[in-house]
């Protein structure tokens, strides 16, 4: 049976949600990673996914400046980074260079790729739409990778940024 | 370390990924839900949620007809369902008198949501968006609901409509 609920009630239910990583260069060159939750693949053929950011955050400047950006999966190692670039902002700090988290030059576009993801994803921007308080972007995968050892992927597992593996 | 791979193979870390139902009237008034695995919250105030609808599908009629639609969560308890819901095509059979599926009216769009389920989301849609094979439509949740029993969301865990709970 359902009952009518508050949204911020019902959302509760969302759990586990996947987390990306999206990096995007800015306008000095700089990458910069933020560690998202809202995405999804958005086609099929070709691939293109989708990433919602809040219209606040630098990364919305680095994305509509460079047109381009990787969609990295990060690995449950890799929970105290996605904590990092989730709770600072791009405007202030150098991510990168404050949290040791070792890339590698993107191969399709100007971006780089996380070495220690579960799989890292090139995506040149289609399309932005305003949602809210959010922008959502669509980039087409231009250019995949993958781990070479098996990793687990990273997600949310309850409410308050609690980060694990989904099983 | 990363290795280039085909976005075939590189999209296979995605799992587990969340299912949601997707319902929408069609211009006879046919409640037509469809299964969906890509969709993403896509703003915070007011809350939103996006969907990405294959543009074959006859769900694009429906939601642009009714300019509204209802994202349920389904329970692990209704997998048959959601692999019914996600295998027919509302242009040849009228899936909610061929499986057995209990709906209630929806509250505040002219939908219904599933009774079953662990959450359903109304929203009125807000916009649409070409994204190669797929429309991405973005909603505006206007009421919510939970279920009154505790239930656990459905995943799919693995390739070939592998269905389940993420743990």
């Amino acid at each position: 049976m359902q009952k009518q609920a508050e949204y911020s009630d019902a959302i509760r239910t969302k759990y586990p949600e996947q987390v990306v990583i999206a990096i995007a260069r800015d306008k000095n060159g700089k990458a910069n990673p933020v560690t998202l939750g809202w995405t999804m693949i958005a086609s099929g053929d070709p691939p293109m996914m989708a990433i919602a950011v809040a219209k606040k955050h630098y990364s919305v400047e680095a994305i509509t400046h460079s047109k381009c950006f990787t969609i990295a999966f990060p690995s449950v190692e890799m929970a105290d980074a996605a904590l990092f670039f989730g709770s600072r902002s791009g405007r202030k700090v150098d991510k990168f260079a404050e949290f040791d988290c070792p890339t590698e030059p993107a191969k399709e576009i100007d971006s780089v790729v996380l070495t220690d993801a579960v799989a890292n994803f090139e995506c040149t921007l289609q399309s932005q739409t305003g949602a809210g308080d959010h922008f959502v972007f669509i980039g087409r995968v231009v250019c995949s990778h993958t781990s070479t050892e098996p990793k687990k992927r990273l997600y949310t597992i309850g409410p308050g940024h609690k980060l694990g593996p989904a099983s």
